[in-house]
């Protein structure tokens, strides 16, 4: 356990240097042995319970519609609810000793949350599995290490800036025939409450940097999770309040605000007069309405519709294997997995010879049902369907034209009735824009026929550009396309990766090292994590005094 | 004249010191002698003619409606006007290649315009007086060596957050057996085109720091300054022009706009597509109309209402001299020049003895009275009111009840026609918020009686919060009230400058020392010149290469 100074340390040099850094190795072996069923046992203990690890006294009620993508029943947990008034008292008085506390004690409690977190990366592996669907291994990454890693990055860059001016000056004006001199001081003024709304597929990785910018920067918080999706923050702020209490502070600095899809709270606490801050990570639909909220401060993540351009390539088989497991991981539910495949009618050069259009479509459908049908692959990189109408949607698709090959249900060992399916390849013309120019959430890869690779390359710009793009990739061989394609699409705001193969995927944004959505673009306006992504969270404010 | 390099290495240095500094002394006498004279002579050779600094090919016509608050006449001088549509089709041309040049390129080029700009400091000492208002000496400082201080601040800052992150990394990332590399990049991609809207009463103070910072972050811009104030802005931006054109770059990346009152243009840019960055100082009613546009990201100045609390003092001759010069300086035209004192009903205590609140209110007129009408002092300070309706609302006053001394006419020894008033002093309740809760622009002081200290304070926190304030002011000898008035303020995003007397003036605001406005409170949204104030005009788009 590294101390408070030495995260910062080596947080700002990798903020920086932008290497590969994690204070939290990835691997569960790193975690000691047995974690894994330890925390399966605990799990099963919690379902149809009280969940017991929040703060509770005053609850309204206590409310929990979860289901299990892998069980498909009900988790039947219920966690305490508070009417959003007494939420807002509580964080309202929480601010007040919080706003005082410094950058550095900020700082110390933060890193001793994020120490008592990984204590329960097991358990966010379990929790996170059976609330998005998300595979063991994926689960345990996402939720655990690198939403850690994630939430440093936010710690690490608030305290770097504010604490990047002076504390006080003793201000000297040569006045000529005297000098006029005043002392003067600099305080990071807390914006107010915060409110962080996450989302069903990554419940504890999207919200957890807004979460812990917000503090660092002074703010106390109200995390609102999808209701689907309330395991895994509720444990995550149940060790932050036992952290904040056991330091001496109030720990309704943190609260969890839980609600069903029945009887929604968000809007009610987003229009609250007492939030300044909102973080949200979801919809663009519910997204574009919180952007729209008059005198909020407001970073969103919304849906991106991320396309590839493919145009040559070395090695085929590399490329649509490639392909084909961005697509597949987590049945294409990360907000970083490609969707439209850019392809010119006349097919791609390769090493191997040229390859017709319809080749290459046949090719990547192959290289997603031979991943899909490996039985020691397929169910684990897929994991599980979140949500019913994702499901519904990807296999409406295989009724369409074009379909290379349809997303057909996968059968997944350990567990029977988990909701797994392998993605639907489907050809489409350039000009069915209807077909393809739209966010397909879930396991869908559209391969679409263009006149050229500059229609290519211009209709994947205009996707990013109109739709929003996380991300972005391309296959070339030609540097001078490659040029192109950076320059263009980096102008609608979207980043590129090139000729990914081997154990490079698009869908993987590393702490410290890759920016996470550019803000650019109708994907979201903020950035994990950029100096803005902490700056606007408070006000600098110089006082003077002769 | 330092170079680039040195500049920047400097300003870095200073913006997190916050020390005085300068790279452009404020003393004409620093600049030779004659200049004033020479200035003088060019200004009037301008009169009456088509301006011919500016780039002027396709021109549409020549427009102009200036009038000197010193002369009372039109000035008669015409400047190219061009459609929108030109100017933005040039705007986005220029872009094209601003866009690739490096930041260090971009502060090449920026740091000759403050050079350039600087051999005009005189000039634009006359033309700013005589479209503003202002008395010479603050002409001088204020449209010459503090508004480029003010430009190179926010240069400076755009180049340290520009290169702040490694332009490239090898990536690494032990995966056990073998290692994942990549190379990654980081770009900072300009947002897009800039508009610049300018206000009538500081027309390169309040312009130049959202314009650098616009270029240095690789943005083209259209500046439209006040149809009343374009001449100094106009002399600006066509040595802007010429430092383009002999740097082989597009002369418009930077571009007037101008128009006329009757045939106004400004929100025809604000709204055009192409345009993604606003700066705007102004009226708040504009203000918060520009900050309404979607889809723009947007920096304003509007109105502030600064108050004083007024609570106990060691002499109070120093302290009422110190506000009379504060409210009297270019006719409380200031955005940081105070307009409500609130002062105890029981007086306040002094090191000479307790005043009761009239002989505060008393004091306080009489100080302001004795500057205006000081011949040596009086004219040059007050200057001359801008705009006839700041005349009318300001003579309006001395009709209300509680007026302890009338605006009166100040007669210029040098302008026989100059429009000049001395400041209204006007007690009122504290209950009469009618009459003292909104801004009363111009030269006007409301000595509000409260029932307590305690009173003075929330209603100047309320006021802060409710109307927007740029700065306030505190007077007490009572350190623990003077820290209640500082936690105060401050959650109102409103600092407090204390106790100042003597050479210390709360409308004096200096670059790389004093954040100008905070961007917290309902007078503006950002703040010249922290980090958000360049972070906002590009976006970070990071590239991977396997």
């Amino acid at each position: 356990m590294k101390s408070a100074q030495t995260l910062i340390e080596e947080g700002i040099s990798a903020l920086q240097h932008r290497n590969y850094y994690t204070a939290f190795p990835e691997s569960p072996r790193a975690y000691g042995e047995g974690g894994t069923e330890k925390a399966q046992d605990d799990f099963a203990r919690l379902l149809n319970q009280d969940f017991q690890e929040l703060k509770s006294e005053g609850a309204s009620a206590w409310v929990g519609s979860e289901v299990s993508p892998y069980l498909m029943t009900g988790l039947g947990i219920r966690y305490p609810q508070f009417d959003n008034e007494q939420l807002i008292q509580r964080a309202t008085a929480a601010q007040r000793t919080w706003a005082k506390t410094t950058p550095m004690q900020r700082v110390e409690v933060l890193t001793q949350c994020l120490y008592r977190i990984q204590e329960r990366f097991f358990d966010l592996a379990v929790s996170t599995m059976h609330t998005t669907g998300q595979g063991y291994m994926m689960a345990f990454q996402a939720s655990g290490p690198h939403a850690n890693d994630r939430a440093m990055e936010a710690m690490v860059m608030g305290y770097q800036e504010l604490t990047r001016y002076a504390e006080s000056v003793d201000f000297v004006k040569p006045m000529g025939k005297f000098d006029l001199t005043l002392k003067k001081t600099y305080k990071p003024i807390p914006r107010g409450l915060g409110l962080v709304i996450g989302c069903s597929t990554f419940p504890t990785w999207n919200t957890v940097p807004g979460l812990f910018a917000n503090l660092v920067c002074g703010n106390a918080s109200i995390v609102k999770p999808h209701p689907k999706s309330i395991l895994p923050i509720a444990q995550v702020v149940g060790e932050m309040q036992k952290v904040f209490e056991a330091a001496g502070l109030d720990p309704y600095t943190v609260q969890l605000a839980v609600d069903t899809p029945e009887a929604p709270v968000t809007k009610g606490l987003a229009e609250h007069a007492a939030v300044q801050l909102i973080d949200y990570t979801g919809s663009s639909h519910f997204g574009e309405y919180i952007e729209s909220l008059p005198g909020k401060t407001v970073f969103t993540e919304k849906a991106g519709v991320n396309g590839i351009v493919l145009e040559s390539v070395q090695n085929p088989a590399a490329v649509f294997g490639n392909i084909a497991f961005a697509a597949s991981l987590y049945s294409g539910q990360m907000c970083t997995a490609p969707q439209n495949i850019f392809v010119p009618a006349q097919g791609i050069a390769t090493a191997e010879g040229h390859l017709n259009f319809d080749e290459v479509a046949q090719g990547i459908a192959e290289a997603v049902k031979g991943l899909a049908e490996n039985p020691k692959m397929g169910p684990f990189t897929l994991g599980a369907i979140q949500n019913e109408a994702t499901a519904a949607r990807v296999q409406a698709l295989n009724e369409q034209a074009g379909v290379q090959c349809p997303s057909e249900v996968v059968s997944n060992p350990e567990f029977s009735d988990a909701r797994t399916l392998s993605p639907a390849v489907v050809v489409v013309e350039a000009a069915e824009t209807a077909r393809w120019k739209q966010e397909c959430f879930g396991p869908a890869l559209f391969v679409i026929r263009c006149s050229d690779r500059e229609e290519a390359l211009s209709l994947a710009a205009e996707s990013a550009r109109e739709l929003g793009a996380i991300t972005s990739q391309c296959y070339t061989t030609d540097s001078s396309f490659a040029q192109q394609v950076e320059e263009t699409m980096n102008a609608a705001f979207t980043p590129v990766s090139f000729n990914f193969t081997g154990a490079a995927f698009v869908n993987q944004h590393a702490a410290f090292s890759d920016f996470h959505v550019t803000g650019g673009n109708p994907s979201g306006n903020a950035t994990f994590a950029d100096a803005n992504y902490v700056n606007r969270r408070f006000v600098w404010v110089g006082n003077r005094y002769a």
